[in-house]
């Protein structure tokens, strides 16, 4: 359970499983009949959907969003031509979309800093094969995590953090993220500052775990800011990282209970458990194309 | 707010506002093509899908299930032909299925036995306009609740109940729930039992609010037994009166956490709570027509 | 259940039961020794501890806090001549205290806009023999509430509000709370500010609801500024009103899910089901002297 | 953070902060003056109150629980003579109790089968600080484990086990628990039955978690019978072990909200996540002395 080989081998069963599996996802102006077209289209090239959900931001003028989850025989052998088949429609309703197969793994990279919790979490729940994802590499600023990062076959890099050498570091670390191919871009609790530079490199593919319960206690020190209000519940907030600090759209949020007693010592132990459940979920949820960002808000289809 | 003439308004303003919305619920061997199928026919009828969920008991030769709301310019016109036009494409696909209309609003009895507190949160949501449906009549074998259901213009009927007139009882429910045209019938803590005959007449039709976390404390004193056993959490269920006692589809449960402290008369309390949340939760469902039932459990569309 | 005599008779039947029941708060610099002096003091006074629950804001010369619920035969005889005997104790220790009598009940008052569903679960559990306290008068700037109100024989006053006339009616309204010897003053979705003038005439005495998870949005429009945040979770946060807009401490607070789907009409709807809860949870604490208020927060006894 | 050192470090410092904390418990009849007589016993040996949990079974003639926990300057020094001087008071009135010091660790043995979760999240919350134990041992019927254990230092005994050799595995295991002088034994998923026998020699001192919320579905299959029933919450109970199957005290519970769409599998890992938190949650209270079982309940102080 505690070796690469084992994830490998699971994911390799999951793999074979998923081989005929598609998802499709669409945003167009909403309009009568476009269900009819994307079912009659799936139809028609031999696929049963399995899961579909779908939103319309307003009943009149409004956009329509929808997700698709269909099964197809050889559907590797197919998807090539299918994509091109959509190319019509897409056009005639002025689509966009996009074509997701399980199978083709989501590479990640995870970013941390000292508290190793969400990354443990998240380590954890990939060596059970309940991440569908390849964690190609985990980046720090501290050496903490490295040995039971590398124990896992995953490459750990050290890379030192501060604000006067951030320019050096985030070209170091785009020039990785190339490298490595990374699709999504985890902070698991990574304390630095990202510029609009690096954060635009990567639209709505870094998530982030913000330690409060947003939009309250923004920016630093939430628990300490929890703790001097006098709150009773305190929270956690997985969101897409954009150029507004804490303001980008939000994936999931969850509480706990406290009170008086608890210190900032003890908020932030409860703390720890609630950012673990709910970064993983987000990264859950991105990873199987559940989520939709719409004006800085997310659309979620479970 | 307190007046039948208010809560009427406000009914009509919504019946306004659904008299274009229409819902159509499909149970039906899985294939490919059936989503295509139903939107294709829908199109055709100039109906917009505005909200489409969907599950599949079975990847292979499972059953499908749908529900679909829609929106039709002009519907109450339009729909008798739809439905005649419908019967071609059901019987082609071996379709069970139902269209429901929301401003044709169900007819709903509520039972209640002495303690008022479920009947009360559904009169509350009724009255804020909460709950589509018309309450036509509230029975109960004691006089308790009569001021109160008299003063918002709903018939109250005292039947008394007891296990050795319970024939003639039911006799004369079943004449009141056809004088008054139920299709739904509440059991908002209706401590009765109630004879297989009777519950044959309404099936899946009537609704149950247990006092416990089922499986767990079927039968009576739920509340003692969950005090005896030391549970830390406590819980309602509302489901489907089937004639296995606590035994039928359940809706919707919830749970409150408890302690060593509180005896009895405080878990009743806590409990009356959820009993009241669970209840009126599984209510708007079923009024929604958000609810199949499948061997013995319930596929819940949200 | 639904008439004032019903509930007369139940509070009749608790005051009896609670006849022999004292509580007392001490607040005081701690040392130790100080739980020693208050046991062996009521012990002499032959009480029985039934209760206690301490709590010291720092380790070392921190201040120290207690409520303890104890038993004593014939206490409305003896507690005269008990708190007598305390006084020299209290200035010993440079004690602030409170001796208090479940029997006495606290006497509140209701302020109310238009949205009423605070005030029916006040008046809800208040019927129902749970909130211990005799409710003396109903104060609203609308008249909807007077039916409901006056039909359980508590007295209603309109008295409208609006900017240019705070002054006359909050000095109305103070004459009213002298009149009536209101002890506890709860804003039920009362949306009028009150001047500091009013505030300081009852420090630690109003109880407002506020219809978010606070410190996130304070101030007008939480629901709508909650919906074009995208949060997932809804709150809403019980405090005792202070001169600083929506920063009083915090008494409660609880939260629900919400979705993308959810629009503001939703989250209302939603949110007042969790505005019922966390306002009558810190009435009934408050009643139950369970709260003691420390530099803008609340410690709770539970 | 992986290595025994740190853990060992961290412990090290906790232990420095614990020196002076102790914890008394009491169970004796209730009578007036109990709570006089133990505070003025430790204020009489220099003892700080820091914080006191109290209950009464029953207001009269009930039995008295207390844990009592305090702050002395050299309690280890102090606490031998503190006992001694603490019997004629316990005798007097017919105490039972225990003084137990945080200091002085409690020595934990895991058992395990095949899934790892429950035995992850404790060494996680160990390894962090936590958990204020030492886990002494680890046994399993299955190798799976033994990597990660032995490279946190910790000793992994693999003792095969099935019906046919269940004595003389049971003896084993006696020997070692003997051995590593085991206080408390946790059975983090271990799916063995126990001997009346065995469980006989750890009375109190064997917590499991079962992967149902209790009473439902005890025995074999929970998650499985869970979908059978088609319950829309799951839960864990984390209990101590007596020699009824999975009818001892109840010490956690706990749920998660699952539909229609979720299989055994996604049921199981769901659960998982419950069980995790509702062993180690038992685990620490019980290790910091919270817990009091009484007539097959558990009285909890927080």
């Amino acid at each position: 359970m505690s070796t690469e080989t084992e994830a490998k081998r699971k994911s390799v069963k999951q793999n074979k499983q998923l081989e005929s599996r598609g998802r499709l996802l669409v945003k167009c102006p909403d309009k009568p009949g476009i269900v009819s077209v994307l079912s009659t289209f799936l139809y028609s090239h031999n696929s049963n959907i399995m899961e579909s959900s779908q939103y319309s931001s307003n009943p009149e003028n409004g956009t329509f969003f929808i997700r698709i989850e269909y099964h197809c025989d050889g559907l590797l052998a197919k998807s090539e031509q299918m994509e091109k088949d959509f190319e019509e429609i897409a056009a005639n309703h002025s689509m966009e979309y996009e074509f997701a197969y399980p199978n083709e793994r989501k590479r990640s990279a995870i970013f941390v800093s000292k508290e190793p919790h969400c990354l443990m979490e998240l380590l954890w729940e990939w060596q059970n094969g309940d991440l569908d994802t390849n964690i190609v590499i985990v980046i720090s600023n501290h050496e903490d995590a490295r040995p039971f990062v590398e124990a896992l076959g995953i490459p750990f890099h050290y890379i030192p953090a501060n604000k006067d050498i951030r320019k050096q570091v985030e070209a170091e670390q785009i020039r990785l993220m190339a490298e490595y191919e990374v699709d999504l871009l985890i902070l698991a609790r990574y304390m630095q500052i990202l510029t609009p530079d690096f954060v635009n490199h990567f639209e709505s593919r870094i998530i982030n775990i913000h330690h409060s319960f947003l939009p309250a206690f923004i920016g630093v020190g939430p628990y300490e800011r929890a703790f001097e209000r006098g709150v009773k519940l305190i929270g956690a907030t997985s969101h897409y990282v954009t150029n507004n600090l804490d303001e980008g759209p939000i994936i999931e949020q969850d509480v706990e209970r406290v009170d008086h007693r608890d210190d900032v010592i003890e908020l932030k132990k409860i703390g720890r458990q609630i950012e673990r459940r709910v970064l993983v979920r987000a990264v859950k949820w991105h990873l199987e194309n559940r989520i939709i960002v719409e004006c800085n808000k997310t659309i979620l289809f479970h």
